[in-house]
């Protein structure tokens, strides 16, 4: 949070729209933050509730930075769902109510009245990680969610891979040697995600004999390090999944880097078991894993680039030095 | 193979290397084949002697169609190995006596005196069928060659994905359901390699009690038809695992296309059998997957058309169009 400033020709703001919480930065047009604002999507459901979010914290940031709207250039916002870049259209999601073929990106222009762009949440990550994050300057690199579902944000030549349906990075329904081989069922989580992801960890641990508690699966991981054998065995076991998930999406790509993220990615101890398991993998390739540099405001700050990239593609700043 | 033609100005030698054949194709400056060329490799090792080889081969096709050397423009090679095409380098080919860091585009421009590129055979082979095979105007598609070796050559927005170290697309080291869980050993074939390559498919099908012939995968595939149960169990597994590692493939990618080729990869029953279990995993993707419309001249085309590209890049061919 930041008090008044001096106003600064061009500002942008960033969107970053979760299941349970809408965060948005009003950044200047050298991407420097001068505000965050933050509500709860919990009983948020149709683009029209989540645009209302929106509008108001675009006025409260605005206001706080004493800066008129007329000084907003434009807005990009990452979407947890399968989300089409080019038009602009939230294909799917599972949160928010379940949104259909929604034109969000001409819904967000009508009500901002500035140019917009959108991207899926998971894709905006790995932007902000290119940006200002553990990629900077990195070309081939893959940013790994892995929270309650699992997914991967890819960038191979320097650009966003999103494939022919934009539903490049779904590998939570990646198929490894550990996984279930049973099909996965629509709506129900991957092959990976119910065995790696927040719940499946859980799973693992419980079917290791605790019923006592209830920790996360980070708290599970912390556990394993004092000698809880059922939280070894739930760690131990996540790495070695983790590993091949890694190292078959590296022997496709031949990334340089995974960057990982989410709740359960963030973990030091899951991150330090998945590379020991890694380094005895190594032949044809040695993928690096490290921790997200920027935790959960990669979303916030991959928006904030993008806002950033549409404004000046679309002329609104002058500058051609922001598109990288 | 055809006689004299009209000299046409702005002729381009595409170059299949292989660990068995060299293939040489002369091409005017729309791609149209005017001769091709074939030699043994099986006792050629030093890049020095694949450049007689091909020096031969190109004094050969140029006599034949009675034009002048100072009508070609320029040269193409697919190489069998790990290949920077910006570079021009060969870093590494296991066929050939083994090549470690050939400046091998260097070599041709010295030796032909024309502009030269240089790539991977695998991904010249998804070049060729991108440009006049299955995967014409596709931008998102894997051309996957399934030999004794596998390896995909991979479109992405349009364009290749080599990776950080130029070795994207070595799939054939993919774990999944059903390969081995042992990590590689440097120079010896990769987990899928070994289960659902050409030697891999003939061990499943000794392994199911056969003992008295020889036949080669292909043949394994025909004679399930026939009601041979070891080469059904051979073909069932194999459609099984390929499957697997075309679906985790299109996970990451979101390919829209599978391409198959190589000896194994052609094969009818194969593609039939594994595009029927694709269609049991068809969430959230559905891979289509079809034989590669150009067959073993999927590299030599590929090669032409990087010519062409090559040529028209460095100004020895005048027409923009020619890059795609």
């Amino acid at each position: 949070m930041s008090g008044p400033v001096q106003p600064t020709p061009g500002l942008v703001v960033g969107v970053d729209i979760g299941g349970s919480n809408l965060r948005l930065a009003l950044a200047d047009s050298q991407g420097t933050v001068l505000g965050k604002w933050c509500t709860s999507t919990k009983s948020t459901s149709s683009p029209e509730m989540v645009i209302v979010q929106i509008e108001q914290g675009v006025e409260h940031l605005l206001r706080r930075s004493s800066v008129p709207h007329s000084d907003l250039m434009s807005i990009a916002a990452g979407v947890p769902g399968v989300t089409n870049s080019d038009t602009g259209i939230v294909i799917a999601t599972s949160y928010l109510g379940g949104w259909r073929n929604v034109p969000f990106q001409k819904i967000l222009e009508s009500a901002l009245n500035v140019p917009a762009a959108v991207e899926n949440d998971v894709r905006m990550a790995a932007i902000g990680e290119h940006w200002k994050g553990a990629a900077r300057g990195v070309n081939d690199f893959v940013f790994l969610a892995i929270g309650t579902g699992i997914a991967a944000g890819i960038f191979a030549n320097g650009k966003l891979v999103r494939g022919a349906k934009c539903t490049a990075g779904e590998v939570g329904y990646m198929y490894v040697p550990g996984t279930t081989e049973e099909p996965a069922k629509p709506g129900a989580p991957g092959s990976l995600e119910s065995m790696i992801g927040g719940g499946g960890i859980r799973d693992q641990w419980r079917n290791n004999g605790e019923t006592r508690r209830s920790p996360s699966a980070t708290e599970i991981f912390e556990l394993a390090a004092t000698g809880d054998l059922a939280a070894k065995n739930a760690l131990d076991r996540t790495a070695q999944i983790l590993a091949y998930t890694v190292f078959n999406i590296a022997l496709v790509l031949d990334s340089a880097l995974f960057v990982l993220g989410g709740g359960v990615g963030m973990s030091t101890a899951l991150r330090d078991a998945t590379q020991r398991v890694l380094e005895r993998y190594s032949e044809p390739v040695l993928p690096t894993i490290v921790a997200s540099h920027l935790g959960e405001d990669a979303q916030l700050m991959g928006a904030i680039r993008l806002a950033m990239t549409t404004a000046d593609a679309r002329g609104r700043i002058g500058s051609g030095k922001l598109i990288s």
